[in-house]
């Protein structure tokens, strides 16, 4: 039996005390049901089964999708667009400092959606430059928020937890445990944190090297991170532009990164209500029939859990045909059942083919 | 058996001849597994189990999160906003045409952040006041974009597929099918075909009211809809800020919602690709034995559609505990499969309680 101790740290199940007491007059199970054991961690641990599963290249893509590439796509669009607004430099209307720093700056403003207007396109050629760039920066913003940012909370969500449980002695898998469990709620803790940063070096920034009073440096704030950018309060100074070209582009980003978290952890907790809501409704004759997938008359675990799954929205009735017509494949004897010798049997018939 | 036409029409499998050509040499199956019985249409069905299953209003609610609102939420939203900038007018910079439009113009370009800056809040109170109401907006707008217009779209869906299928006999299980497989595709058809108008019109309002060359009007439009917002050419009639009102907020949220699909598109592909690599690769005994949720040495079909699915990352090892925890409770004659015997021993002991 290939036992795997980090599934069974990670997912076992916390007894609910309350909930043991309410049924201690039932006589203790007589089967027991393994809880442990985790099909994607089979194929992802490293020292099990890898020598055995070779694993394409294609499919690590798949696991891990190109987020490690994030920056160095903006990096490469970023140069170009300063390349681009530097070469129309003299097209573009405003207040200027430097002009490599310039078309840098104009370049955040644009593809963060912030558009101040300090600096504008005063031409036909470097507005439609502009039109063509806010509309990449979007699908490239879109990209970094949903996989770059996310990557990078769920690194600091493990130093969070740690540093919370500092005092307690908690092994790796504990922490990863808890933030199994509340795994949302840590990451809208971690970019909330970064985000009042955000605003009060912005607002200091501002202060300081813009000279603009607090309340005009707040709502320059508010109006930058938000992207509203009406552009009344906006970086003139050099350095206040360089500063920006950081600073917009991180506050932007992470104000989106918190609203799409918010989101996520509501749809976490309807989808919670509903699962409470199908487990605790009561079964009926007419839903064993329904979860009765090979048609025995009784419904086993796998069935039932596939029943009650199903109910709860979390799988279709389009992914169990796939899955079951592929059963249906390897089941060589036809037993209804997979055993070695079905493995067997299907590896002979698949080198004779 | 209660057969669920419904079900059978809308998810049976398409059969594929090439498919069934390089199996023609495996025998025909013994066992028929029921590929049909969706637990999804049997508790939603309204004709056969609604009066056994009295389901509370908060379930309903569950599954169909309050998107009615979102209108009457845009609609409270809105007229506030109007109510407080009118109240503040005064306190408003830039061109104005009459208190209501302009504080109406004012709050749709503030909520979608367009932010252009023909409109600014010159006081203190009045730069507040848009701060609290750019971050309430961005909220309403990412309910509105997740929400409402996916309920929108969803019921053109339907339409589009009956259109494309005119001249064919299709039902309207076939349409559903048709629409289940395709569902992401058809809904960027819709958006896409609503932002070509959107743009079109747009140009056009801007060529003919607000008096822009052909170019500025794009080039306003690509801001708008971007949310970019620079403010160099913007709504200044008044007749141009009333159609602004409802222009600004419908091609700003189509867009958004048409990222939001492309990204659906993309999960969704990387998806189908992980599951055919679950699928296809060679089982083995390590596998056989990891599948095997009651450990009774062999796998069937239900255990093995729930390890490959586990495999496919659709469902966690969490969820799975959740519910084998509910079926020991309910396996009241400790069988290891739950029959009629099982409930009416779980309702008598119910009732005993």
């Amino acid at each position: 039996m290939a036992s795997n101790s980090t599934g069974q740290s990670l997912f076992a199940r916390t007894v609910d005390p309350m909930h043991q007491k309410k049924n201690a007059n039932v006589p203790p199970k007589r089967r027991g049901f393994r809880r442990c054991k985790s099909a994607h961690l089979v194929v992802l641990d490293k020292n099990s089964n890898n020598e055995r599963l070779p694993r394409p290249k294609s499919i690590v893509r798949m696991l891990h999708p190109n987020f490690k590439w994030v920056p160095v796509y903006l990096a490469v669009y970023l140069a170009l667009g300063t390349i681009c607004f530097s070469l129309v430099d003299k097209q573009i209307k405003g207040k200027k400092t430097n002009a490599i720093i310039d078309s840098l700056y104009f370049c955040i403003v644009t593809m963060t959606t912030v558009g101040y207007g300090d600096l504008v396109p005063g031409s036909n050629l470097s507005k439609l430059l502009a039109c063509a760039y806010v509309f990449s920066g979007m699908a490239l913003g879109g990209l970094i928020v949903s996989k770059g940012v996310d990557y990078l909370v769920e690194k600091q969500e493990i130093l969070l937890v740690k540093a919370l449980h500092m005092n307690q002695k908690v092994g790796p898998f504990d922490i990863l445990k808890e933030i199994e469990t509340n795994k949302v709620m840590y990451k809208i803790f971690v970019v909330s944190i970064l985000l009042l940063v955000l605003f009060l070096v912005g607002t200091i920034v501002l202060i300081f090297v813009e000279e603009m009073s607090f309340i005009d440096a707040f709502y320059c704030v508010c109006c930058t991170v938000t992207t509203l950018g009406y552009g009344d309060k906006s970086f003139k100074s050099k350095i206040g532009r360089i500063f920006a070209v950081f600073w917009i582009l991180t506050s932007t980003v992470c104000l989106a990164q918190f609203f799409l978290y918010i989101a996520e952890l509501n749809s976490q907790k309807r989808q919670r209500a509903l699962a409470e809501w199908v487990l605790t409704r009561e079964m009926t004759n007419l839903d064993l029939e329904a979860a009765d997938i090979d048609d025995d008359g009784v419904v086993n675990a796998a069935e039932f859990v596939i029943y009650k799954l199903k109910e709860m929205g979390k799988i279709n009735q389009e992914d169990i045909n796939l899955v079951i017509k592929e059963f249906e494949e390897l089941d060589v004897d036809q037993s209804g059942t997979l055993s070695g010798s079905d493995i067997i049997l299907a590896q002979s018939s698949s080198t004779k083919m």
